[in-house]
């Protein structure tokens, strides 16, 4: 993947916080249905893994995107998929526009204790019935004064129980519905914010998903991002790199799917000989691996091309497609060859099966990549 | 299918049952990780449905095979796999060898209260690291006198915590791997029978789940089934029935996830339209639903051949794995289409997905089913 | 299949037929780019194949519709795809309407020598525009005294160049598109007709298929079939005899390939064993098998059923497009397994592989039985 | 993909080569089952674009791999997939050996002219029952004095007909398998070298194809490429070239599958609107071009992994099974959507269909591939 020593150091600096600090109580956190995001960001925060690359000027490394990149693929050595997620929320999802288009009082007052880990970060973009399709949300922020007043709710929103911040994209005008948007910081302790449920999803269990809504809930205007109306446009960008983030997470759950299938499909016998003995089930191993390793290709060329500045919106799209398509088939293949083991709760690769079922849908579904490859393909009418 | 008005007068009892008797109740069953076998089979069994094709003399109907398809693929529509599985191991995997091979005294005491839903049948033939391969198991029943010693366990015993009576395959001699097993009923109340735990599982909630362990258990000689050392052949045949019956019963659940997809995705929009209006989720809908027809006339064919007392090996072995790779496509790609709420567990869709997942693992994985074909093709060497 | 002594007796006569008169000469045929239909189709005719569930009246068997399907399947064993497709045509694509719906005479006239062998059908339906839109086809008979007028043109006309007689669809009216067409029995040597090119096509190398021009033909209106304005309905009708006669061919043709490939495999050595003794080629073909198998089970369930005088459609769609899609997986993985000698046109494999291309293509495309199907299931809109 | 303006510049170069100098002409080429190497490979020489990453010394550009990438990518340009395969035979099959372990003399005088065009190459490996399994050969070359006498024959050999010169592999001693072959260069019209036959293909067509005898072949000892006995060893290194180059070589004629379709649907209408208007044709296309996408990714790593002198075994095995499993798809699925004119010979897209099944097969089955992916990955036994 052409990288740096620095790259090593810094991805065995994540691996070793991981085995320490993180997959020790992972089962826990599962059980719980949700994990102390507080607690783990703080650590995570210590060690400068929630800045990367983020700017020196309030708390970042400055490095460029391929250390983050090391950052989001060893995430995926997580042995539960919701950590990883939560983290990536942080990190690619719910401030990089805040550290773009941010000011400067608005990044220190909440981009600085997002690396360092003090506060949690959820994202407010999706909604009932507008998963997918961001164009159509209805939640609305009108100025009043000096503030804004916040109406609506959202839906599917990861860590929202327990986030302190929410970065909000709320309808901030009657123009249409490209240019009407806006980001917003809204702190999740402000009146008017309750959390109505939380989901319970069939995998990703130590993630609280939460479904929020807001009843005249006022933020003062100088928590908007960058300018108005401009909130579909930063999202849009946002979204691009919560895809590749994305499809780097899923590198390292799907090689550590295959990985801990070789383990134990060494280990176990049937019919007179190891699981592994058996050529189906190396070749299958054998073709997911290929798979795995020409995504993984894509990724990084995605990687080195965000570091120089380039536009990678339709590599991200395919990367996130393609983890997403794989995701299913090699998570999917590799616990076939568990036996009834591999649906118990009680190993590895059930957790990554349910969680990575999330990789299709999430961060707009399959569907909605195939769709946006046909308008760059110039085939969409 | 050929079918008769008497099928469709099963049929209509069945579908009342389920959906007054059933439905209303599985969600607390999932949740309990259990359901009450006792119960659901007293009131299945006073409407005759656990002895369809048993012999009158014991209770049964007397009816031929067709009729018990029509109760497996009706069964899908059950709301939760496990109360189905339970109730195929009490009528298709269980008991047949008691039906066909078992002395009238030892009928008299299991199969009519089998049949009237007074007694609860698990099923042991499974052991640790003999998942589908059954010539290696090591459970042993040593003759002493007028009884047999049960010594070893058994993994994965469906209803193994509430089951009254197990149909227990264990080596009664020294002899090769596949003359020297037998088959006996061992009463779950036996001192020496204990159940070690339930297992978790990723899927099939409501179903309870053991690993047992015997030591110095004392079953009398006469609960043996038909001859000893026959055990190995009874046990490929109960298969075969096993077979067939799984392959029906995922007819059902996957027609409902078809249709329940359907229903939700023409009520759900996105991007100004009812996610049933797309093109792409017409064709793949349509795709699934003639893989299904064509699996359905399969089953069928099977289901007329057992009626006309032909051998159906090779039928049931290519249902039943062409079951297991539907029931992971098909609900896979029904989920999709739910978006963010198919991965949640407020939804049919997605206790469909994670149930079905079982097809291609129970009842003989589906590489052993392949492996069984390529011998009956002659490749295998 | 539930087939009786007599299906066996039919199939005992076709096979030797094929073995005879039909499989040592193909491989000129192929080289020729046509074969002698005219004394193919006249021995066939001696043995009674071309009318099996045509009416006694004019010279055929008069058995149900099930006969018919051991032929489709049995043809599938001539080793050029051209050849059974030309018998089909001839059988259950061109005549069917007229033997359904045709006049006592015209019957006489035509039916009766192609059920003989001493006519040659081909169908026109097809145009250049128009290939699976069957509605949108622009040729005209205009009535003019006791004839038509016909003018226009037809494409992928099956046996186009040394035809006799054609059904022809055409537009007798400016009523709407579904109601305006009606068929026509169109004697080839008419004036006026005229036989544009022999279209050259990847595979079925044997049949001439050709593009005609039709410039003032005039056919006695006696010819026409049933009722005017009727047309697209006959045709409909016809097609559904067309997909399943489809489907039943290609059954065999595929059995033959995974047959061929057996005997192949077993013979071929590679890195010191053959290859057929390589589980991943074992499990693959088993998949196949099971595939064909399966769908073989679809096929008859429909065969019955026509015998039993039940509307198939859904079924014969459905048939056909699994044959579609197996004929491109099945032949294809076959192929894949004689490693470059099924690259060259030497073996049987490459010509099942490039003649089974079509039956996704022809006859309506996979996309069209799509379309069909998600009107069948009220999805589309 | 990182690549300079040179790169640019000599990929214009190529285009318009193609454009003006072979693609006006392999119609008649793919008619006459052979083309005019002689002339055509005298003209890519004047280019240059035979020595791309070939010594300087020896009228090479001496530039690396990256720009030979750029030419293999750009003759999948080519309208017949044989022209490519004899120019990658020429540069990247039977010459990276000769260029890197021949002595001077030997290099000035067959490396050279292979580098002007001058001279035509073909590749001596496989035999008959030996495609994939390079180990099993059986033709030798026992020493006699100052030469080599050689006895055996080829198959499979690209350019066999016209080629002036073959890089052979044979037996030279009889010690084990893999230390016991070397590589000659064996003029093509020296006494005893006979040409058995063109081998009819399925595609390829343009490409002559032959089966070889050798009868007391008596070449010249200095003939010898680098040392004897290292042979098979070097050959393996040639393969690693070969497969990448296959890669390559496919994404050009993928691509150019993709838009052709894009352009034929576009234009071609069914039921009222443009084939491509169908949301089906338009998601299958962006999911083709997605897969291409992400390969393309992958084998752009490995050519500047070569550039930078890193061992690309993994990756170019890798890209070489994708490139074959894509072929099939892709090129399988955009002729679907040309309905019956994909089954003509008259498009451009049967002919990337037939001639691109060639690639699963050729250079090592993808079996073989799946086979030295399990060796890498530790897992075979």
């Amino acid at each position: 993947m052409h990288l740096t020593e620095d790259h090593e150091a810094l991805r065995a600096t994540i691996r070793k916080w991981i085995e320490n600090d993180v997959n020790p109580y992972v089962d826990e956190w599962e059980e719980a249905q949700i994990f102390p995001a507080h607690k783990v960001f703080k650590r995570a925060g210590d060690l400068g893994l929630l800045g990367i690359d983020k700017p020196e000027q309030f708390g970042g490394m400055g490095l460029d995107y391929t250390f983050n990149a090391v950052l989001a693929e060893e995430l995926g050595l997580i042995k539960a998929g919701g950590v990883p997620m939560a983290i990536g929320v942080q990190t690619d999802m719910a401030t990089p526009a805040l550290a773009r288009h941010g000011s400067d009082e608005l990044r220190a007052e909440y981009l600085a204790p997002a690396i360092t880990g003090d506060i949690v970060f959820c994202l407010g973009v999706s909604e009932v019935g507008s998963g997918s399709d961001v164009a159509s949300i209805r939640t609305t922020a009108i100025r009043d004064g000096d503030d804004y007043i916040i109406n609506g709710g959202k839906m599917w929103t990861t860590s929202g129980t327990q986030a302190d911040v929410c970065c909000l994209l709320a309808n901030t005008s009657d123009d249409p519905a490209h240019k009407n948007k806006s980001l917003i910081i809204m702190p999740m302790d402000t009146p008017g914010v309750s959390v109505a449920r939380k989901i319970r999803k069939v995998g990703m269990h130590s993630s609280d998903t939460a479904q929020l809504y807001f009843d005249n809930v006022r933020v003062p205007r100088r928590n908007l991002i960058g300018q108005e109306g401009m909130g579909f446009i930063y999202q849009m960008q946002q979204f691009q790199a919560e895809r590749l983030w994305g499809a780097f997470s899923t590198l390292g759950s799907l090689q550590r799917a295959i990985d801990c299938t070789i383990d134990y499909t060494r280990e176990r016998k049937a019919f007179g000989k190891s699981i592994l003995d058996n050529q189906w089930v190396q070749f299958k191993l054998a073709e997911y691996q290929a798979e795995l390793d020409v995504l993984r290709a894509a990724c990084w060329q995605g990687a080195h091309a965000v570091a120089r500045g380039e536009d990678v919106s339709r590599l991200a799209t395919t990367c996130k497609l393609k983890a997403g398509r794989l995701a299913r088939e090699i998570a999917d293949g590799c616990l076939q060859f568990w036996g009834g083991m591999g649906f118990t709760e009680e190993v590895e690769i059930s957790r990554i099966w349910r969680d990575g079922r999330l990789t299709s849908i999430g961060a707009g579904a399959d569907e909605v990549m195939l769709q946006i490859l046909t308008k760059m393909m110039g085939i969409y009418r």
